[in-house]
């Protein structure tokens, strides 16, 4: 019988996504398990701290009464752990439950332990096969890959503007560019973003609080299982008010500052609220050094971030090389030349343009939902060698 | 036999289009001739002076043996003309072929003579039937009913620009925003508009043609039968230069200007060449009164104006509430927040924002079409009245 790899592939990452809003910091991963050509058994990993998709797909597949999967094929979207850490190694269970061939989406993005779940894997006699649909599996989990591989989250800048490019008027006032479906979409952003990221012109005009909140019947995932994002303020004097309600709740908030620069009663009353105070530098241009912030988020285990901000702090991480992709909602409205720009970011020839690469365009609404990547983004991806010998030396 | 008045509707409205970039003046217009489920006949104006489509359809249907179309039902997208113009009236040719059904898809838009034709066939005997199709026959001929209803051609505003609504670097640099694909799709847009206007700020920096080219493989329709459009220069103090590219064939361009404002020496001189000037004055605000412009056009017949201009004079069309659609083209890149804006329109507060009404999107190459609709542009149907009680009365 022929197996279609990708076919049950494909359903394995439909688990996976099922962990979009909660699984951070750990990656979203699905998994299905298979024989003759009849699920057995599926599951994802819902949360750190709990079961990986493969142990909840064992245990789907009791629960169903399928207690004998010997010679079984299971489809995972990441290769399996192997080893111990909240939870005991996935590579090891799998071999213990006696499935005859593992079927994987990619490779352990972690350049240091790659391959090694494989391998064991392999070295049980067990058949490995992969990488399938790799694209897809990739994409589940972008933040969670570059962070692994760079030391970096994935940074995503989302930015509400008129047909004319414009993101609010002269006088800051820009409540509502976008409809109620374009908003919403943004808090499913927000959902699945580890960190949610503003300036403190954006705190000290709209006192925003930046929550998720999240429709309960927008399927496929369940509203219980969101998990807040961490609210992040970049404040390089420290001038947030200590009742801004973005500080709220504090072990889900942080503010970045240049220490130097600070007035230490304020930072201590702060503190004292229970607010963690970050520091940063200030780099060549004069801005707060936003890799160095982004970076210290990445050693915290944020994967993807959402920076939701003005023209200026959105130029700023522009400029700084660090965006890898703009959500753009367009309004159908012409908010005028004198209204503020997109990004503060002063060219002056067509040469300097910065390229962007059209990713989607859909209909939201009356808006229009436009993802770019900006084309300085063209780091190589350093799995590529490993996925290429890895298995196949093993196997 | 049930008759599908709408798939042979569809088909003529087909016929209709072929006529898309060569019936101006004259709106475009299609016909199909069916009897028992059978298509006899069909065919399109294609241009001003020749056959209309109901002649040509008759033509068609001889010409392929149907000598004898007693009986028919003829299909035509707009009702036919009863009056002789350069041509003898096509409900008399309707009426002397022996159709015994007339199906039509809307009346004549000019409301002196609308439903005339409908009641020539009506007092013959035969059967009238419709509106049928009526918002995708109104589609074919924007500008002719606009130019029929209100005097006015209906003004379509191209831009390109990028993402952040930019459509020229501060120093005027704009070659080339958009892409291949889109830079073509203008050239339909100029081929089925029976005017392009642009400003002398354009004329003088880039010194544009504004021709059409139409590549011989841009189906359906040929190219050989594509009528350059009138080219129109808005040119307050007639500072045109005598050898400016866009003046040549001087019998398809037509200069605007103050006549108060002008050298008579350079007016004599561009006369002696041949080119049309032609006179405003200025409106309250100070420019060029577009309005009267755009009434002059329409007394000579133009119906489809597309404005091909800088930020200025698009914002003074749009200001002057004058724009019925406006086509964006938006190429993925960033000119950044000195470079110019998408139109010169000064507002202060969110309420003044200008809505649009998002008409349709989608991408075209690498850049995002999008075409919008402004929404003080509200006026009303004339028409719809006559439609409903028109030919109920007659018939």
């Amino acid at each position: 019988m022929i197996q279609n790899h990708e076919y049950w592939m494909a359903k394995a990452i439909k688990q996976a996504q099922k962990g979009l809003y909660s699984t951070h910091p750990n990656p979203r991963v699905g998994c299905v398990i298979v024989k003759d050509g009849e699920l057995l058994g599926q599951g994802y990993h819902v949360r750190a701290g709990e079961g990986h998709a493969e142990v909840n797909a064992l245990a789907d597949a009791k629960s169903r009464g399928n207690q004998d999967i010997t010679g079984a094929t299971a489809y995972v979207t990441l290769e399996p752990c192997s080893h111990h850490g909240k939870t005991p190694p996935c590579a090891d269970a799998l071999i213990k439950a006696g499935i005859s061939c593992l079927v994987y989406g990619m490779q352990d993005p972690n350049p240091e332990v790659s391959g090694n779940g494989l391998k064991r894997i392999a070295k049980a006699g067990i058949e490995v096969v992969g990488p399938i649909l790799k694209a897809q599996c990739e994409a589940l989990n972008p933040g969670f890959i570059k962070r692994m591989r760079e030391g970096l989250p994935f940074i995503r800048v989302k930015l509400a503007m008129s047909v004319d490019g414009r993101t609010a008027m002269e006088s800051g006032e820009s409540q509502w560019i976008t409809g109620p479906n374009a908003r919403q979409d943004v808090q499913r952003l927000r959902a699945q973003s580890d960190a949610v990221v503003t300036g403190i012109g954006s705190v000290l005009a709209d006192n925003p609080s930046m929550t998720v909140r999240i429709d309960h019947n927008d399927q496929p995932v369940d509203a219980k299982t969101v998990r807040q994002p961490l609210r992040v303020v970049m404040d390089t004097a420290l001038s947030i008010l200590p009742d801004a309600k973005i500080l709220f709740p504090t072990q889900q908030a942080c503010v970045f500052c240049v220490e130097e620069e600070v007035e230490s009663e304020h930072l201590d009353l702060l503190q004292e609220r229970g607010v963690r105070v970050r520091f940063a530098n200030r780099g060549e241009d004069g801005r707060l050094d936003l890799l160095t912030t982004m970076e210290q988020l990445a050693d915290d285990g944020i994967n993807e971030v959402l920076v939701e901000t003005g023209a200026e702090l959105a130029g700023g991480f522009l400029q700084a090389g660090l965006v890898d992709e703009i959500v753009v909602y367009m309004a159908p409205k012409l908010l005028g030349s004198s209204a503020r720009p997109m990004f503060q970011l002063p060219l002056d020839t067509m040469a300097e343009a910065l390229d962007l690469e059209l990713k989607s365009v859909r209909q939201v609404g009356q808006d229009v939902r436009l993802v770019y990547v900006p084309q300085y983004l063209e780091y190589d991806d350093g799995l590529l060698d490993i996925d290429e010998w890895g298995v196949a030396q093993d196997a």
